[in-house]
């Protein structure tokens, strides 16, 4: 009997949560799914929802393949860290509020079926990798850049973890050894430079000394409301301020992104996340920005791209790495 | 017939070169010689020495052991990069003035042995990992720290080399993106402000404001003689701008680390090399700007040690990486 078995993710985000099922070759999304995560209800409410969400997928599947619950291997996990793989425990989230929360078995009892935990910027970068712009790849950067900056590796075609589970933290990496303060203590992050709400904040102390009658009417006149996608608007104006923040912003990027492409020597460097709807007006001073700096060896082996899952790609990631956990490989 | 069998291991540098064997085990070196490179002789001639002290080693491996050229299972090589591993080529060193030479076949041919080629910062690192002071570690970060900063990875038990063998480069992070030029093209690079000849610029900058008659003394009054190793000096004697620059030095450093921290989650960092010497006086300060700097999960998983093979490390390692790549694991 030639029956196709079938793997379902679930990406837990401190505001959305998405699950959708696939089959084994990863080659199609099959019933996904996203609601709001509602995190002030508490984790075991999150888990219930999770639960709920994944029977609604269960149920897509089979009136879409007739495959029944016994075809489905189990369930995949990505959810904000740090985490403990082994133990399958979400030891700290700030967005979610959660300590020690034993989030694989809250799952796998609800829904009777076999679970797998891992942290949810190493699935974005894992779904790239296995089904999305890092196709064909073996040594991947992956970068989300939104609220925060969240990394993932892969290595030799496998995800890399870290001792204890809390590697990736590219964001987390100085560019300015006395610069800005970083929510995480250090400072000069890339994060503090380059994420959502940094680049809005860098924008605004430009625009103190420089004002802009663009942006001015972007935000109705309230500064306290500019965004990065606002700064992006203005770029895309021809606002001055606005379009040197944006190559700043490629600058600082840039200088970070030589640093990992000069450790890692990767064949794939993929970017994902909102700040990246900056599209060429940041990607082209970026690209020019670390071929200035990195090793030309290490440049010259390296694309740099956008990625093209992306309502999906923790999802397919948090497949992947149930997939390569259980049956050992991709 | 249990007979035991031997690599040999070969550890070219741009002053000096050296060659041992160790049986497959790694427990004793057995032989170990080191000789001036002489790269100005051109590279042929370089492996003509290589050559000649390879069939010393074998003697004396004969005279100590007993064993006959046919227990000896190959020569792993070290060398400077960039460079081919599957072709056994150096592409390019500087400090040899090399290009496209085909090291690992040059020496095959000579001794009429197997040979295997990899970068020296790899196989310093890979021989910290199994014989010297990361033994015992699973994802290893090594650094040497002299004229130059080398690195190399241990990334789940194996060396990390990246899509074109250029992996590791740590040295060449930037950690201020406007800050000192580095020879490599790029600003701010931890080994513009923490290699040796970099450490006595420094101390050199900050006497300019600030003489000092220690190190006048230690110098004979001519400031071009400084080095890192009469900075040292002279904050042993309680110099207060040479104790300064160490306490830099630390915090440029432990920014860099810090950095490596977040991305790697390693188990073991291993410094070697003379700008280590300092001893508690870096090391001290170093460990506190990496508490303050980096995830405190990740640094509580992560001891940071200085290598216990000075003399050997790149043999040794070179040794390992024949075994691994010849014989699939360590």
């Amino acid at each position: 009997m030639n029956r196709e078995q079938y793997i379902i993710g679930v990406d837990l985000g401190g505001t959305n949560l998405s699950v959708g099922a696939m089959p084994l070759d990863g080659s199609r999304e099959i019933g996904l799914r996203t609601l709001p995560t509602r995190a002030d209800l508490g984790a075991d409410a999150v888990s219930d929802r999770i639960a709920a969400m994944i029977e609604s997928v269960v149920i897509a599947l089979n009136s879409e393949t007739g495959a029944g619950r016994d075809a489905i291997l189990g369930v995949g996990i990505g959810s904000p860290g740090p985490l403990d793989r082994e133990r399958g425990v979400v030891i700290f989230t700030p967005n979610l509020g959660w300590r020690d929360y034993p989030l694989r078995d809250e799952i796998a009892t609800r829904v009777n079926m076999r679970a797998t935990l891992d942290n949810d910027a190493n699935c974005a970068t894992f779904g790239e990798f296995w089904r999305g712009a890092a196709r064909g790849g073996r040594d991947v950067i992956g970068m989300t850049l939104g609220t925060g900056i969240g990394g993932g590796l892969v290595l030799d075609g496998r995800l890399y973890h870290g001792v204890s589970d809390a590697a990736g933290e590219i964001g987390h990496t100085s560019i300015e050894s006395n610069g800005r303060r970083c929510k995480c203590g250090n400072y000069g992050c890339l994060e503090a430079y380059c994420s959502g709400p940094a680049i809005a904040e860098r924008a605004r102390e430009a625009l103190e000394s420089d004002p802009s009658p663009t942006i001015d009417t972007l935000v109705d006149g309230d500064l306290s409301r500019l965004t990065a996608h606002i700064v992006y608007e203005a770029a895309r104006r021809g606002d001055t301020v606005a379009r040197e923040v944006v190559r700043d912003t490629a600058r600082f990027l840039g200088t970070g992104l030589s640093n990992l492409i000069n450790i890692f020597n990767p064949d794939t460097v993929v970017l994902a996340g909102g700040v990246t709807q900056a599209g060429e007006a940041l990607m082209l001073p970026l690209q020019a920005e670390v071929k200035r700096r990195a090793f030309k060896t290490a440049v010259d082996s390296c694309r740099i791209v956008l990625g093209s899952l992306p309502m999906s790609a923790g999802v397919v990631g948090a497949v992947a790495t149930f997939k390569e956990r259980v049956l050992g490989s991709l």
